[in-house]
């Protein structure tokens, strides 16, 4: 996280801090939480449209990336290609914007309710676990490679003390969550922080697609995530929408992470955290 | 959480064990995840009308409540004595159904799009952490009562360890969030527990709401509410919604939560653990 950003992220307040020797004054730093407006601007009968794709409340920095990977998980564009420009709109009169918006090329078939018009589609005969499995697949979300990468077992021991080490805003605040990419040898890559689990995930998959000199994808099919709290069904999904074939978390899977991770072939690790790990999904690309 | 609800939140799975010693096959249990839909029946033009509100992913167990929860914490109701019935749709075909059905009374004007419109309205001027805190007070959330109640300094020391002898579901899977209730003398009255944080709070208001006897708002304006994890802008606005005066946390507070409960005269602490806590807001309620 660059300075910028590492100071954007964080606001000092005054409190007190209550132990059971007394009361003490004292400045404590907070991760800073504001909604950002996502705005899509695509071509519809000959028009560039625009409209209010999502709000989400997010610690700022890094939004133009956010954008980028908030929009490749929900399967809206594939890759950098797809995307003309995005840009974070001016402050006006001493207020953030807080908006971000995403133009895209004028081939791509926008659709922004698909995805929602598909589960309400399934859910006339019972909305469970399945029925979001059903969706996903047809949002066209990439085939993993088969047993590909291969990841030595010290060097998922490794990813969390790369993790801790590096996020930095964690250790003022205690209020963020991480998302970090490491290649097939367990090298940190990139790490990104957000008071929203999801939004750090969006972040560092948004960031590898912008900085990609391949078009479609970002590649991640050679890397690891590792995500610093649990792994629900949404990290799961993007995670998947964005090519990860190894998703590690710190903390617990949810029923539903893992269902998905095994219908996919993704490998998804939990409790990855003082020298141990559980292997949940896909074991055949951990040596 | 009785016994019913207990199994429906747990699912074992088969997984590989991996520490330094080696691997081992061993039944780990994981805290279910599903979609559940919550669908509103209203009045309008002298029609029932019925439209999907939400698609929340939650840990079955306790739908009603937080269905109920949901929609008080979302301003649509302000109380059990809104609601004729709430009905959780049956199983059809060996598929868990899902959904829940909210019926409210004829009088209640339904405006679901209200918030979001509201939100929009204000983001002309720049979204912030500002217009976030107006939509809230537009919402027509509670006043809290002026000082009360009071916590002993020790009766919040209390309340993590009868929040975690009380919380079973999380020591088996380590993969939920619990929202707890207590009086003013630090007394646990009741807990719920989630994948999601903000539906186990929905579902302890709920489950509030739906026992009252009072029946315009839930009685929580003498209680607090301890979560087990980090304090967002989305659970003080939830708190603040049910008339909760005091809302601890065992984890770090966001700036957007700080100030949402100092604007609105709420009791925010953080890292409630160890024998120590941080008072972030409306330190008066605490002796």
């Amino acid at each position: 996280m660059n300075d910028a950003a590492h100071n954007e992220g964080i606001r000092k307040v005054r409190v007190d801090k209550v132990t059971n020797a007394g009361v003490e004054q004292r400045d404590d730093a907070l991760a800073v939480e504001e909604p950002l407006e996502i705005r899509l601007a695509h071509w519809k009968d000959g028009e560039l449209r625009e409209l209010s794709l999502s709000i989400t409340m997010r610690t700022p920095g890094h939004d133009e990336e956010l954008a980028a990977g908030f929009l490749l998980g929900e399967g809206i564009v594939t890759g950098a290609a797809d995307i003309v420009k995005i840009e974070a709109l001016p402050a006006s009169g001493g207020k953030p914007s807080n908006t971000v918006r995403v133009e895209v090329v004028r081939e791509l078939l926008v659709d922004p309710e698909r995805l929602l018009r598909h589960f309400y589609a399934t859910s006339s005969c019972g909305i469970c676990g399945k029925a979001s499995l059903e969706a996903l697949a047809t949002q066209g979300c990439p085939v993993l490679p088969k047993g590909r990468p291969k990841l030595a077992r010290a060097a998922v021991h490794g990813l969390v003390e790369q993790l801790r080490g590096t996020q930095s805003v964690f250790e003022q605040t205690g209020g963020l969550h991480a998302a970090a990419l490491f290649d097939s040898e367990g090298k940190l890559l990139a790490l990104r922080e957000d008071v929203g689990r999801h939004n750090a995930l969006d972040k560092l998959v948004g960031a590898r697609m912008l900085q990609s000199d391949v078009k479609l994808r970002p590649p991640l099919n050679d890397c690891a995530v590792l995500v610093s709290g649990r792994a629900s069904f949404e990290l799961v999904q993007k995670a998947l929408m964005a090519g990860v074939p190894v998703l590690a978390a710190v903390g617990a899977p949810s029923s539903l992470a893992v269902e998905t991770a095994r219908e996919f072939g993704m490998t998804l690790l939990g409790f990855v955290r003082d020298g141990r790990f559980n292997v949940y999904a896909g074991g055949e690309r951990i040596e």
